[in-house]
C-alpha cells in the first residue's frame, strides 16, 4: 500500500480516479499546491479517498486548504460499489469515505483525519496543545459525530440526497430531522454567544461543524433565529479554505 | 461554578447526590482514593455528573479508575428531570450526562472527557503523543461515537432500557440493531487480528469500545463468532478498572 507521487493517476483498471480540487485545479493535482503554477511538483505522501458531496469530505478538504497541505484527492465511485472492493476494504474495513492514506498508514473517520492533518502543522493552533483547549475541541468534534452530524444528515437525506437519487422527500422524516437541527442550533447559538469561534480561537471544531451547514440552502435550514450562528457561518464562509471545500454543483 | 472538596455533599435543594463508586467505597468518596483507608482526604477538583447505567458513564469510570484520578461522582436524577434544570444546562446545554466539571471548567461528550482525563497522566500512554498513534486512537473514539455506540445503543434500548422502563421489547428494532452490531463486530474482529489491543498498546480506544459490550449478556450479544473480540473483551474485563466501572445491578 505504498503511495504514488502527487501526479500519479491510478490506471483505469483500479476503478478510481484522482481528481482536482473544486476551484482552479487540474485532475490529480494536490490540495495546497498552487494550480498550474508550481515549477516543480510537490511531493505528496497523502491520498484522500472521498466522495465530493458528503459533508464529511467537505470538512477534510477545508482543513487541507487551510493548512496548505499537499494531499492527492481520489474520488471513490460509490454507485459502482468501489467502496466495497477488497482493495478499498483493506484501507477501511467499514467501506466508507473519507479515508486517508499516508505512505501505507490508513486512517478513517473524518474528525480523526482532521486531528492527523492538524498534527502536521501544530503552529496553526487548530488543535490546541493545552489539556483544556484540546479537550474542548475534542468535545465539539465528538458533538459533531454524535449529535449535529446525524441531525443534519437526516435533513440532507430528504433534500440533497433524495434529489440526487431521484427520490421523493419524506415530509415526516424531514420534519423530524429539522426539529433536531433546530434543537442543535440552539445549543450552538448559546455556545457562540460573545465568541468569534466555538473554542474562542479558530480550531478544527469550527471546520467540522460548519461543514454540516454549508448546503443549508438546499436543506431548507434558515439561520435567522440564530444570529450568533449566522455570523459565525458567515465568518467561516469568508475563508477561502471553506469556500474551496464546496462540492462542484 | 467553583468546585467543592471531595467529601462535600450537595444540599438536598440542589437535587443531586454525590455517590460512591460501585465497589467498596462510601457515598461522596473520590474515584482513585483507596476506600476507607485514606488517612487524609484527597483533594479533588473534578466532579463527574453521571447516570450509572449508561455505557458512556462506564467508560469514563473505567479510565478514572485506570489512572487513579480523584474525581467525585454525582448522580443526576434523570427521571426527575435534573438534567434539564437551569443549573445543569449551564454546565451542558444539551442536558446530557456524563458531564465533567473541573473547578468551573465544564466538559461534555464522554470520549472528549476521556481525552481530558488522559492528559492529566500523559505517562500512562492511553493517548499517544505521536501523530499516527494519536490519530488512530481518535479514529476509534470517533468510530465509537458514529458507529458502534449507536448500534449497541439500539440493542440496549430494546433490552436493558426496555426492562428498566417496564416496556415490551420491539423485536423488529432489536433485530435491526443486532444486524448492525454484528456488522461492527466483524470490523472489530478484523482490526484486532494479531493484536492485544486496538491500537497495539492499551489506549483510550479500548476503554471506549469495550464499554459498549459490558452489558452484552443482558443485550443477548454472543461473541463466539468473533474470537479476537472475545479474547480482547476478556483481556479488558480482567482489569480491575473495567470491573469497577460496571453499574450496581
Amino acid at each position: 500500500m505504498s503511495c504514488p507521487e502527487v501526479c500519479h493517476l491510478p490506471t483505469p483498471q483500479s476503478g478510481r480516479r484522482a481528481r482536482g480540487i473544486p476551484l482552479g485545479s487540474s485532475p490529480g493535482s494536490a490540495y495546497g499546491a498552487p494550480p498550474f503554477r508550481a515549477p516543480t511538483p510537490l511531493r505528496s505522501t497523502m491520498k484522500l479517498y472521498e466522495n465530493p458531496f458528503s459533508s464529511a469530505a467537505m470538512k477534510v478538504r477545508a482543513v487541507i486548504h487551510e493548512l496548505g497541505l499537499p494531499v492527492t484527492s481520489v474520488t471513490v465511485d460509490m454507485p459502482k460499489g468501489e467502496h466495497k472492493s477488497p482493495e478499498f476494504l483493506a484501507k477501511n474495513p467499514n467501506g466508507k469515505v473519507p479515508t486517508l492514506e499516508d505512505n501505507g498508514f490508513c486512517l478513517y473517520e473524518s474528525n480523526a483525519i482532521l486531528c492527523y492533518l492538524a498534527a502536521h502543522k501544530p503552529e496553526s493552533g487548530l488543535m490546541p496543545a493545552d489539556p483544556k483547549g484540546m479537550a474542548l475541541v475534542q468535545q465539539w468534534l465528538q458533538w459533531q459525530a454524535t449529535t449535529f452530524g446525524p441531525s443534519t444528515t437526516e435533513v440532507m437525506m430528504e433534500t440533497v440526497y433524495a434529489k440526487m437519487m431521484g427520490r421523493t422527500k419524506d415530509e415526516a422524516k424531514y420534519a423530524a430531522g429539522m426539529e433536531k437541527v433546530r434543537r442543535d442550533l440552539a445549543v450552538l447559538e448559546k455556545s457562540l454567544a460573545g465568541k468569534e469561534f466555538l473554542c474562542g480561537k479558530l480550531s478544527l471544531a469550527d471546520f467540522s461543524l460548519v461543514s454540516c451547514l454549508q448546503l443549508r440552502a438546499l436543506m431548507g435550514v434558515d439561520l435567522e433565529a440564530f444570529p450568533h450562528v449566522k455570523a459565525w457561518v458567515a465568518r467561516m464562509e469568508a475563508r477561502e479554505s471553506v469556500r474551496k471545500s464546496l462540492p462542484p454543483m
